[in-house]
């Protein structure tokens, strides 16, 4: 079992990107524990990161036939991008959307997921173990 | 450190109810696996279950001083009560909320939670695992 | 056959409360009128009411096994109580909504209602004979 | 006691009209148990189709003087005719509304009927015997 | 100068129809004192009234290349109709609208006219004199 | 009986003031065009005009008692001040409520007039003569 | 294969109706281009034109048997009938949308189309010969 | 003279309750102030309080025939429940609405009440004197 | 402590403007019944009235390092003026606001106050009386 | 003449992707056909693809001065992108919008176009044939 | 060329003004920049301020003849004023709108301003400084 | 002091790009514009544009560390970036807004700037001028 985690815009920032909202810790890291869950589930992991929303999708539309499940932050994308959420009901591949701050308390506009109607589960607001959590779910909903 | 789980109305029949949306599991079997996860990452852990939104707001009042978070599935309420939310606010435990289902995949009036502004964090759409999940963020969240 | 009829929050009072609204007949006679109706249909008919949302939660959680429709006037909670509609849904007994009053010639608030989408049939505005005329159309129903 | 039951456009359909939603009653066999109860509560009972807007405000008009009170099902001008309402106000005669479906499970603009905030009472969801449920209540109202 | 006057469904009634809306004078005798002025004025009147959509579209399609202004009271399609105001642009005669009740100050559906945008003027509210004052301003656009 | 005629903030400049839109008419031929008429009608006509929103309350309020109707064109106050619709409603006197140009042609935010509802008509889309014209209907509706 | 091209109110007047919208074209010049077109791609085309809403509700109903595919341009009847959208579902044709000008370029009220759920296809925009194009698409989809 | 004051849901924790919003009175204080109170005004004080929305229900409905006035303070389901408002309607008994913080400076589902529009008056912002406030206006009003 | 009542338009109308909505006492008694209450409390009472936003601002500007709280009762600006909630902003001088009639229960558009948000606390519905308990919460809020 | 055809976000896929809803043609095919037929009309065809909404907008840019007339299935861009209206505009060319799938009979945020406002024509729901429509009907435009 | 600088409501109290927003700068030290600028650019500036929306219409009727351009700063009447929008187009002065602060970055109700869509141009933010760019932009714009 | 300039969607196209709206100086035109005054101010401007979405994040997040302050144009994505925002807010450098049109009196979907909440200040309307006008203002702030 192959689980693709995409991380969207600006998540390349992570550690110092204003870390009262989204936490101290980097990207690199969150993979480097995504890797150590992925081991312990028995499961391959393959992490991507894009500024570009069309870049996003290419990843997505690469994914087919060879990823079982995808993990995705789509940072801002999550609120504005249809596009994204077109190539995930394209791959037909199931997805659990991540989110590192609780969406819920913040700005009107980032209440609401474009992708979260498609997704299979979503999690907010664990900061940076929210990946994991995220991988752990995924991965039992897909062998249940 | 003591975690209370919550749960609101109608779930006491989760296994039989609509099962194509909230699954076969037992709320009884998700106390149980909660029980493991609990001993597993050396918290205690207390499950409760009404229907009455009075009697939960009860419960939430009851756990001040004794409960260190608190893990949420305030089924319907969660979409209308600002009485429960109160009651978080007041004994000020932090939570984190739970849905079975993913609400945000189904009609208009589950697809915004009164409970989620006040939340550390919200997970949704990983069935009965979901609780589990969130145990677990929840005390990596308190342990932070 | 087994009828459930339940009243909602306040229908204790009919025959004194806003009679220019509600009638000056009280609950007990509008019970007798269901008793003679539904003698005459052929099938048993129990009335229940409360002014307790979780109360009416878990009478409808009781009749689950033994009746076989249920007519309900679920008063104010018909406007505001996704909770009563889920547990009809979890019970999957079907049911009839009955108001007193032409809700939709009243104030805007209670021109909608929670519990009609996932309802049989509805019927408004015939004042005490608007129980026994769900009575029958719901029997009907269930029989065709 | 006179009662004009009066069908809008497209119910001459009724039985071959999609059946999933309307049933397989006609119109003519309404009718017929009209004309049953009609003589049950002794009233006379006239019923008319069609489906032009104006021809339906003529039949209302017309009915002045003569008639005691209405049964209508406006069908799709239910939900857009104010001219159709303007006319019920004008000849003063009460009206009873009734639908086949219930339209509050339907899509949103049938969620709204334009004809319900001038009606006596509305009913809705019984299928065909809905005409003479609507009927019974009617007749009951205007004899109370 | 020829001046066509148009009313719409249910002003037929006039006179009869809510009183203590629409005032106690015919459409008969409003036509008198459109005749009376229109002789003061030096146009010639005519004046028809239908409760049909159709009839209406077909009155106004007439007009053309023999009417210079048409003064329309639509009723209740004033609200509604978005197909004669899609008439009276077609023909392009100007016109003025005419309400006898203040449509302001009733129901919201009323507060809004279809027809409005397209008119060279609207008054409302004057009761029967309304439609000579009308007349009176269109004739003065028309020849100034 | 006296009539106040008020016109409002801008309308000194009439005559001027983008004349495409309120023509070329100003305000003091205007206001000879209502001494003439009002002498017609037997009426005494006093006219005032300011862009003061506080000071056309005060000649609101300075009419009580010796006002038997009141022709207002309150100009841009009339889609924005309250306090204006209050000081009629406090003197209760009648009145007609004017525009020059077709309101509910124009920007979305002239289309609603807090003055309408207190109304006793409105008229708008005559230009000059529509002062007239509403004198001529204010009068005939306070002698009727 | 028979094909019926219902055109609604005021598209008797194409050709001199506000040409710089609609075109110069006249009906009558699109029928026979649709005869034309008919006759290449082997189908019988019948053109009906009405004003009135309920004589089109009665064409589609009249349709029912005979005709295996309807394009319509219900003009403003397309964006306030629900009747007719009734018609089209009660017999089960499917129908092609036309309209001559792009309406999503025109004032709000013209942007929505109450047939358009539930139509086939949809073009608009393309003048008279969106008539042809239309009635290409529509037999080729039936074909398919 | 006898006054009902009725405490909703989180209220029994004030004093410790969100300290910065609602102060540090406890509601023990508050009732020993409105006895003191009631006594300088001549009238009996009796306090209430409950978390369940159903309870609050009957302690109104058992205020009919014994209470002349009612103070209340609903707490969150004063922005949620129609069943008290409606209950407060059915007992026909004068109240005071009061809020302990300015609910009109909080979050948007704090600026609405569903029992203020049936209310006799309504105060908040005042903190714990806003109690003796609201018995001081409710006792004067009834003595008008 | 000095403390300045302000009213606004229309309020020197008092006692005979709409007296079944405002009641039938003047503001001259109100400003008795306020120096009677200020003199109980010890604090200097002094009140002005204006029709005219601008003064109004021009009143709140001037008690700036001379008056220690503001009542306010700002009629129909207090639904429209943002000016007036700047003032109030800008001299940082605490206040209460206070309606007669309960705006709660009265149009649409006088339910929502513009300088609520910013208050210390608000009243309404009292009648005359709320004045002086407005001025005693506040005195009383200033003094804590 | 030299048509341009751009297809946007996973168009790429079609064929496979959601067959049901965009059948089971390939992008391959319809450029074929779009070949096809534009040598039988006589223009030149040029097709282009891309995930990416700088790619769509740079391939506009590049038409300037060298295409007649732009062909655009923009995908989920339609309904998200103002820079690739812009960028239409911005080259002045006349483009003609396709969508596979009827967008008016799906989700809301399908049902509106960024691009359609400034399109000359529109069409959707004739599958993979209606590309060939569109260049048909936007040559004739052209053409004309 | 003569540029009038009006400042609007409470602009007079800047420097002591809630400075965390809206700066300590005075209106006077804001003149003396405007006076040093319109030097160096070789423009008359006179600068005017008041509270009264009245005064302000005024103030712009007065410049009608002698000024070229205007900069003016509403105040809180740019978020609620349609009058003096309208005596800025009666007069036809080109103005630039001017904030202190970023009215977007602020409450809702400030983030629209009625004056903006008239303006040639608008500049928030700036603090102080921003009344002698908008003097410059406008020169700029007015020279060109 | 660095100066970054970001230039978006289309802005390359300047000059020939709908020049009513946008006028005739081109991008280049521009950017010696802003080298100039850069050089009068002191600092050094950098300026760069993109089409993409993508490359606009990447040159934000580029310049973390070199400079100290953007303006920003970011054309069409201003109305629908939350990503671009969210890469200015994550590299925390201040940033002035520019539009070259006065985007207040266009569309409405022009009318909000996804940018502007996070801004320090904003013009629009200035035409080319508008770029160095936002330098000075931006330079301004950073060195106050």
């Amino acid at each position: 079992m192959k689980i693709l985690v995409i991380s969207g815009p600006n998540l390349n920032l992570l550690g110092t990107r204003e870390p009262h909202i989204y936490g101290t810790t980097t990207l690199a890291e969150i993979e480097r524990d995504l890797a150590v869950v992925g081991a312990e589930l028995g499961v391959q992991v393959e992490c991507r990161q894009s500024n570009h929303e069309g870049a996003i999708i290419d990843m997505i539309q690469g994914a087919k036939g060879s990823v079982d499940g995808i993990v995705i932050n789509a940072g801002a994308y999550s609120h504005t991008s249809l596009a994204i959420r077109d190539a995930l009901a394209a791959v037909a591949i199931p997805y659990a959307e991540v989110h590192l701050s609780n969406i819920f308390a913040r700005e009107p506009q980032r209440r609401h997921s474009t992708l979260a109607a498609g997704a299979r589960a979503l999690l907010c607001g664990f900061g940076a173990p929210g990946y994991t959590l995220a991988l752990r779910g995924l991965v039992a909903a897909l062998r249940a």
